[in-house]
């Protein structure tokens, strides 16, 4: 029984992303790497077949306590010396076959990558639904005019289409990156080298066993053992402070358009203050954003450069990062999208505000059509702008924003 | 039942920091701050004082499930509303005076800067122990002749007793940091105005209620309300960052005088690998670094710039980096005590060590008694050091590092 | 001639702190290092004092090209190894006397507290004008409506001068905390024993040189050499960091008020866009933002753990993100004064927006005075609040915030 | 003439990206960017092919003083809006086709994208001359014979040979990111509508500019306008990261392997200390590693989520960090070119500290062999192991090191 659950990071908690990357997971997906690597072994004769079987169905399922893995882990530094000494008791008659030539690393890299890659697939199954929701939006509100902010300041027309279109676009992107992510598998013996198989059966076959063992344990094979060239992980990292800002920046501008003054959108049910029944809090928005801010500083601590063949703290500095990492991405994308399903669009707040400088909105407009002192003339004072109604509809400047809404759109449909 | 415990971060696995900021234990200074806001009011005759007798008891003894709370968090973006609603329903004759007048930043910052005083007094524990047996270190090693090693490289003779107390000045600085923090309550009503408590009882009363409630709940009152001012989340930050770090320190350099080649100091049960018996893996001193790699990276999420008189999504993202610093500060400390106690030093490698380079590492008392030619003769070929014998003695060029020792001990000992 | 000025960096070009701050002032100050090390010296009879004297007078003039001693540099991975190569040729007859006994990172670390202590002294000025200012617009605006905002929607009403005042509080932190440094020179010879100092003088002599040196550079003495206890620098990062968000906080709040549909605020001199001669970009605000996000960033890069008596790459990452932290965040203090200056306030669109939501801003009262279907009966459809007029002017529930104005004012002036 | 140069970062002090990122070249860019526009808008008859052609030729001549623009852009928060003025000056027939349509975004975002494209080609230069020598070295020592360790400890055996070929394996995969990514211009006008070109020659030819802009400048053509959509930044960030990684990866094994006490390698031309001559110090190894501990930090800084179509304070954040990143990466990469091209290596040395422990380099070997009580009984003792002396040939127990070489080695030679 952990210490904790989602108290303090409503974003993921109860989501799926909490369940896939609990400690109880994190332990499955090292077991799991034990028996794909006595099958693997077993495959190429390197243990017996039948201790590669015992192993293979105690391992799936064996129940440990994490708790009490993690605290006899303190003396090794990692939690895989005691699991593998609970495993090979677990399993009397192939004990000596379990972790067989193996190192910690090779198991916890392998796990973590299978922990990944499956918050992975939760995170691109949200973000494939929230792009289905962000295209019709896009497609609805293509021509829906409102005023485009730069620097906070109404600059020019634009639709919500196109601003939809361009968190599809972030999220397109995203969502690719983390597609193109082929974790590998780790297998590298005690310091890469895989002696202990090498020793057994050769070194063609200890390398054909790094292969065979990605395959089973479905995943990549890497060109060679990476316990000391992080790529893998800082990768992971990047797609993954990549995606959580992608979301962001939907949410951003959702809190931003549901100001009380602005109230272009609105989050489906608005949550509810502990003090102001009658404010409407982009709670979902604000989660989202939570995210964000956090996980770029956790992928910062992912892949830092380590001492030869194994860092003395910088690896184990990276369990945890990861998992938050990975977490609260995954909790950011399926808050996102039960928020892009239900957000509520004000067309007409959209509109009213777009015209509420008086046609100052056009003034890019204006300045081309008009010579410096007309121009002037025509922006002085405080009040509606006179004359020139003709320049003044904001629906007559969108510019490229309707085709550059049909393009995103185009590409977002070509994607598989 | 929570996710997660320590698998991941064997650091703190089973230290009294993990207990400490445990999602039960944060949900339970929620509720002290939910009780001392109660007797506040009843001192005040805010609300009736057998109200708040109901709430106090009910609060000391309510048993809420974490994950549960955490779950319902997700509509208010924050877990004190559920918390509030089951409060109310425990007191149900004294449900309109929970949480009155207060909102959910009130509680959830008080509790945060209670469950962090809680940490740190753990840590300042440790901290205390770890300086104890340094300081010793220091005193037994005032005269222990080693190399002092400058970009890894072998520079001149140093004592261990300096190094040991260079360990010591850093912890000094980090526990004094800690012990200036003043974290402070924070009572502000739904936007820092403490106007719900004004409305019942006049602005005199509410900003009184603000130092009475800090002192029910035993933190400092503040000038004001910090709810969009971060500095004490800001500085407690820094302080844990910069104790990570003084804590890594040691734990770097015992890192590299036990690796195998240089083999002066050991931990005293070295850590076991899973491929390699003999390895005296310094495992403790690695667990240390995991956390001193990470701390600052969370510390830096914390305090960020909000908008107006809550954040969006900052004030949020604060929370799980907050427990991690603490928790990861805080089984740093308990594992480093557990380190220093248990260091093992070899006087005789240290000098051997020292004397490696056949007289070289006294090249620049060479220098000062020789001139340019002679120094250049003296130190040619590869071998040991011909001549001035009476130059090379490690042991007659210590500078000042005894000095220093007594300075930094006496120091330590006029210290509360 | 250096190769950057402020083009990528308008929030600091041109200001006080990058002239304080530049590669001619850093030089300086390991000349002005060197010179009074010397003097030092000179005062304990370790060398003549017409050495010193030379060196003096030499230092004081010396001009080097700052892009030729870093190129120098690279050899010996630090720029005073070259400049004491060029001092001393300046100097022939005292050349034995430059630098003697004395390690780069003595004169580095001490230079850059030099000019630590001077762009710190320029920041808390900075700060020091603007709390005037702000002190001012508190006092005015002491009960100027407007709403107080959480997570972007309207919550109750506050002042604006409350808002203000905030700003002030925070202020008045950073510059507590900037105050609170004692910068200290740094003197330890080769590898911290002041090893070469004592060869001549004995370890007392040694010692009294450390505070000698300190008082000639005049920088305080610190306890010990602190090239490998880098407390110093991490605290002078950490109290930049919460300097620079300090400055942020108000930088974020105008930019909110100041956008279009809000109107409360504006900058005096509102920045001019290359496209939209109309928009009143709150440029300064933008700039001060700038420094904000970037440096708690690079304050992270400083006082990383380094290994034994000098690290390998951990000291040599702090000069650059150091100078940075102090640039951004003295050029940010400039910018920030310029900014609160000219602030224009506008107290009719503040009460304008109070009022725009029809009295629902003061739902937190209403619901205090009427029963849950009365409050619910008033705050039914979309339209001004009907009824209730005596509950409904927002000047009626300002809580204790003119009250805390006062507090904050009384405390700011209490401040030397 | 700017205030920096590289005092503070030797790294990349006179080397080519210094040069590449200059404040000079940084505006030389900007004005590339602006005749681009003109030729591309001319190539569409938006503008005159006399106005291209001035703007051209003009833009290629004209000498602007940085920090001039520098000082000037604080107004508008950015220095496009002074380098439009006076490139309209400049060219005083064609004033009304500068920069038309256009904002400050457009032009310094392709600006920055076109420093970033040279500076990468010359990263990616210098990585490959990294490499090749690296092959060699890998290679040539395929079978050399050393010691492998984790966490500070000796392992089992392993050969310079792999461990060349595991930086090579970290730089091939850096390099490959570096060419994956198609640095795309940005023109959006106003807002991201390309308004101001639409108005003139409607939506089509709009989008059409924005293609023929991007080839004219010779950049990517990007889906849309990323004014808001910041993933090129942000990926351009993570890669630089990830390189600076890469390199300090080999430079952190130099400066462990090049300590006194085990002397595997040394720099051909080891840095001189200002107070021991006799030091060898790595000094490339420390350039390189002190860029490694920036970059990260600074990478996080790129790409935050900004408000709306421009961000007030994000997005001008990023152009500080950006040119360091790129710089110090540049400068770490010719840096470590010169380190690994003079890398002296001592394979006797490895061989002796492979045998330093009496053969318990190979216990996880002779663990293979022996039943537990055999080996516990081979192990004991502290001196030297008696028997299995056919066991305890390091060089018999290198696994599939020199395959892996090979294989690392074929990868890198089917690569262009």
């Amino acid at each position: 029984m952990g210490s904790d659950g989602g108290l303090l990071a409503p974003v993921w908690a109860g989501t799926r992303a909490e369940a896939i990357t609990s400690d109880a997971a994190w332990l499955r997906a090292m077991l799991e790497a034990e028996a794909a690597l006595a099958r693997a072994q077993a495959r190429l004769e390197l243990i017996p077949s039948e201790a590669a079987a015992a192993i293979d169905r105690t391992a799936a399922t064996l129940v440990l306590d994490p708790a009490d893995l993690a605290r006899r882990a303190r003396q090794s530094a990692n939690p895989v010396v005691p699991l593998v000494a609970d495993l090979r008791r677990a399993v009397p008659g192939a004990a000596s076959s379990v972790h067989r030539g193996a190192t910690s690393q090779d198991i916890l890299d392998s796990a973590a990558m299978l922990v990944a890659t499956r918050a992975i697939r939760g995170i691109v199954g949200d973000l494939s639904a929230i792009m289905r929701d962000l295209c019709e939006l896009a497609e609805r509100h293509r021509d829906t005019v409102m005023a485009a902010r730069t620097l906070g300041q109404q600059a020019v027309p634009t639709t919500f289409g196109l601003k939809a279109a361009g968190w599809l676009a972030g999220l397109m992107r995203a969502r690719a990156r983390l597609r193109e992510l082929r974790l590998p598998a780790q297998l590298g013996g005690a310091a890469g080298t895989l002696a202990a198989f090498a020793e057994r059966a050769g070194a063609g076959t200890a390398l054909l066993l790094a292969e065979v063992f990605a395959e089973e344990i479905g995943l990549a094979a890497p060109p060679m053992p990476w316990h000391a060239e992080r790529s893998p992980v800082t990768e992971l990292g990047a797609a993954l402070a990549a995606t959580a800002r992608a979301l962001g920046k939907p949410a951003t501008d959702i809190v931003l358009m549901a100001q009380t003054e602005v109230g272009e959108v609105a989050e489906s049910s608005a949550g509810s203050s502990s003090a102001m029944p009658q404010k409407r809090n982009p709670a979902l928005s604000v989660l989202v954003r939570s995210a964000a801010f956090q996980v770029p500083a956790y992928a910062q601590v992912l892949g830092q450069v380590g001492e030869h063949e194994r860092a003395a703290g910088a690896w184990q500095a990276e369990w945890l990062p990861l998992r938050e990492a990975l977490r609260l991405t995954g909790g950011a994308a399926e808050t996102a999208a039960e928020l892009v399903a239900g957000l509520r669009v004000f067309p007409d707040r959209m509109r009213a505000n777009a015209e509420l400088t008086g046609g100052r909105l056009l003034a890019e407009r204006l300045a081309a059509h008009l010579d410096r002192k007309a121009l002037e003339e025509a922006l002085s004072g405080d009040g509606p702008l006179e004359g020139h109604a003709e320049l003044l509809d904001p629906a007559a400047y969108l510019g490229a924003a309707p085709e550059l809404v049909d393009r995103i759109l185009a590409t977002y449909r070509e994607q598989p």
